[in-house]
Order: structure tokens, then C-alpha cells, then sequence
């Protein structure tokens, strides 16, 4: 069965899923976001009404995907009558139980990845993670997720979170490293590009390897001359120095 | 010119380089390591002869090439009088002067990857930095690594030595990342294939973007209430927390 989908939410996330639900089939109704550029622009991606008003949102629609920064689900959700429709959330760390107050049927639909604007992605290598309140709804989630994805699990909220938290170390702090050493480079005027190669040939190795064997360098053959001599050239970036000094060690004592 | 190489060093670089070298028509005219296991391992893959006597290092090669663990370096230079041929080490951090005192012709070849064993690479697509005393040096380095690679540059020992560091941020310390994470999955019994797609494309999304653009995540929009929450749901692991901790404090003072 093909359902009437509504967007609450038009940000990264929201514009991937949506049009990725759209090619499988399914009717988005409507989107709403309380910026006028995000409504817009979603609903001209779709082709779709859009709204930026909550109280303009049709609750005519059989399933509300809210895809909202996390704290701004609440005041969002509190001012919609759902009329006990399908509500679900696509949040790594929020529970299901968020939802307890808005519908009697509740649910999450958590797709692991990283998604910017404007990169297309192939969805069906996506990891998708399904929670509901009742076997029913779950039926109906892992039906939606089995269109757009090959990798649907069921994961409840205490798992998502660790799942969501690990996800965090492997993407948002892995980049945030990649930055650094842009950085880094920047300050004796290496091109990033001279990076890029490595930094793919890490995230590779992984995709056989475990990680813990695909650990090359320094401070995994604890070389302390080299990591001493690394913290001595880092002088001038402190905050580096430090997270050299504990990842290094880290490193070490894991191995 | 083709000339005779001999490899001091038997580890991952010495293999894939060797290798390489090999494959583009260089002769491997013998391969040392202390380590029997190595040495005949290495000297089997290239069909040539090896030795784990530094005594038994034979002077005939027109070009030594040194790729042991940088606190090994002196130890086993010191022993080989290398008559004034050319001799090029392959380490990031050491300066070339570490040469000095072993011949009048020298230099470095870096190629910046992450190298195991096992595992085949395109080194056609690795950056490789040379480094030479004299012009005619340099000029030797840059012909030989044309041979492997699509990229090469010429790099001085103060700039190598930054590029490096940014490759342990960007390569170790990231697959260690990997590593915390594949931890924190194990803790929830969550099988590491999940984050496989995330991690590539992680790394893929800056093949384009710079990493500045590329960020995503609670600490770059500064969600406190997730912050907290993973924090908090870290108390078990209270290494992972004050990393979790430092490092999201670090992606939103830079944002």
C-alpha cells in the first residue's frame, strides 16, 4: 500500500528521505518548515505544497515523517492534532517515547548516513533502523524503509542511541580531523588535496578490515621519538597538541 | 636510466614500494631486514636475494633505499659504508640530514598512504614528496617517482614533517576513531558493518567539499541536549566521554 506522506522538517535529512520515498512510489503530500527558503525549496524539489505555518499542516496525510533538530520536536508536535495517524521521528537519539503524547501509533525510521544538500547518494546502501509501537506499525515502517534501503534492522531507542553515539566518533569527529589536518597544512601551505587519497584509502581498508587491524603509524608502534617530535612542531596549534597528545596515548594503550 | 636498488627495511612501505619499483622496471638487487621472517618473505615476493646481516649488504646497487622505523635508522646506517651512493630514506618525520653522515648523495622519497601488507593499491593516485641534496639527486628522485606515481612534489624536511602529522590526524587517529566506535557498537552487541557506509562516505564527501562545508552532527549545530545525552550514556566508558567531550567543545569553537 502507498501512502500519503507529510514532511515536518525540510533540512538534510528531510530533503534526501523525502525524494528518496518519492522515486519508490510514495506520494509526499506536503512539507513543512518553519524557514520559508527550506518550505520552498523542498516543495519545488517535490513538486509538492508546502507550508510554514504548523497550523496550515493537512492532517488528510496517512504518515508524518518529522525530521526536526531534536529540540525542536516538542513545540513543533504539541501544536498538531494527528488524529492518531502513523507519527514518525527519524532521530539517531531521540526514543520513541517522545512521540507517546502526539498519536497512538508512533514510530522511528533512523537511516545511518550523512547527508549534505546537495550530494546525491545512493539510498539502497543506506542502513535503516526501525522502531514502533505496535507489530503493525512496524510492518508498515519496514515496508517503507524495504523500499528505499537493502538494510533494514529493527533497533530500539537504547540501541539507536549507542548507535547514533558510535556514528558520531566514525563521521563528525573523523571529519572534524580532517579539518584539522586542513589545517595544519594550511598553516605551511600544503594543498588538502594532497590528502584526499589517503584519507579514502583509510575509510576503505575498514570496509574489509576490522579497524583495530587497519591501524597504521606512530603511535600504534609507540614511536616515541616521532611523538615527541610531532608535539614539539605542534607548539603553535595547543588545542592540536593536546588531542595529539591524548589520541596518541589512547592509540597506545589499546593496542 | 634504470638503476639497482637495494631496500634496507622489510616492512609494509618496503613491500608495496619495492613492489612497485619492481613492476615499473627497476631492479630489486637484494633486500635486508634483521627480521628472517620479513627478509625472506619480501625477497620471495621481489624473486631476489635478501640478508639479515648488515655485513651482507651488497654495495653494488646504484641506489639505496631505507625504509626501517625511524629510531632504527642510525643503528643500522652506521654499519654499511655505502661509498657515496645515492641513499634515500622514505620516513614523513625524519629530516633528510639524518643522512648526512653516511653518504654525499642523498635524499627522501615520501609517498603519503597508509600501507598494509596485504592489501593492493593504485600507487599511481599516492602523492609522492621528494627531497635531494643536489639538483642531480633531486633530479634521480623525481625521474623514479614519476615511474609509480601521477603526482609528485618536490617537499623540504620542515613541511614533510607538517604533512605528516596532518596524515595522523587524517589517517591514524580517524581509523582509531573507527576503532572507539566499532567499541561502542560491540558494547550493544550492533554488528560494525552498519557503519561501513557511513565511513565511506564520510570520506568520499571530502574528495569534494573541504571538511569545513562537510561537517554535520549535534556538536557542529551545538545540540547541548544530545551533547549531554551522549555523554551521559558514556559513563561506562569514561576514556570515549572526555574524547567525546574535548572534541565536540573543538568542531563548535570552530564553527
Amino acid at each position: 500500500m502507498n501512502h500519503n506522506i507529510c514532511f515536518i522538517g525540510a533540512g538534510n535529512l528531510a530533503t534526501h528521505l523525502s525524494k528518496e520515498l518519492q522515486r519508490n512510489g510514495y506520494k509526499i503530500s506536503q512539507v513543512y518548515s518553519r524557514s520559508v527558503a527550506s518550505a520552498k525549496e523542498l516543495g519545488e524539489k517535490l513538486n509538492t505544497s508546502f507550508t510554514t505555518s504548523v497550523a496550515g499542516i493537512d492532517s488528510s496525510a496517512d504518515v508524518f515523517f518529522v525530521a526536526l533538530k531534536d529540540s525542536a520536536v516538542k513545540e513543533v508536535l504539541s501544536q498538531i492534532d494527528f488524529q492518531n495517524k502513523l507519527v514518525v521521528h527519524c532521530s539517531g537519539s531521540l526514543p520513541i517515547t517522545v512521540l507517546d503524547e502526539y498519536s497512538d501509533n508512533i514510530g522511528v525510521l533512523y537511516p545511518l548516513q550523512t547527508f549534505s544538500k546537495n550530494r546525491d547518494l545512493d539510498f539502497h546502501k543506506i542502513p535503516v533502523f526501525v522502531e514502533a509501537n505496535t507489530k503493525e506499525n512496524e510492518q508498515i515502517l519496514f515496508e517503507i524503509a524495504g523500499k528505499i534501503s537493502e538494510t533494514t534492522s529493527a533497533l530500539d531507542s537504547g540501541r539507536r542511541k549507542s548507535l547514533h553515539i558510535s556514528a558520531v566518533f566514525a563521521c563528525n569527529f573523523v571529519n572534524h580531523f580532517y579539518f584539522i589536518a586542513s589545517q595544519i597544512l594550511k598553516s605551511d601551505n600544503i594543498s588538502f588535496d594532497v590528502l584526499r587519497p589517503l584519507i579514502l584509502e583509510t575509510a576503505e581498508k575498514v570496509q574489509q578490515l576490522d579497524p583495530f587491524s587497519a591501524q597504521t603509524g606512530p603511535a600504534v608502534r609507540f614511536d616515541e621519538k616521532i611523538i615527541n617530535d610531532h608535539l614539539s612542531k605542534l607548539n603553535e596549534f595547543p588545542e592540536y597538541q593536546e588531542l595529539y597528545n591524548s589520541i596518541s596515548k589512547s592509540i597506545f594503550e589499546h593496542h
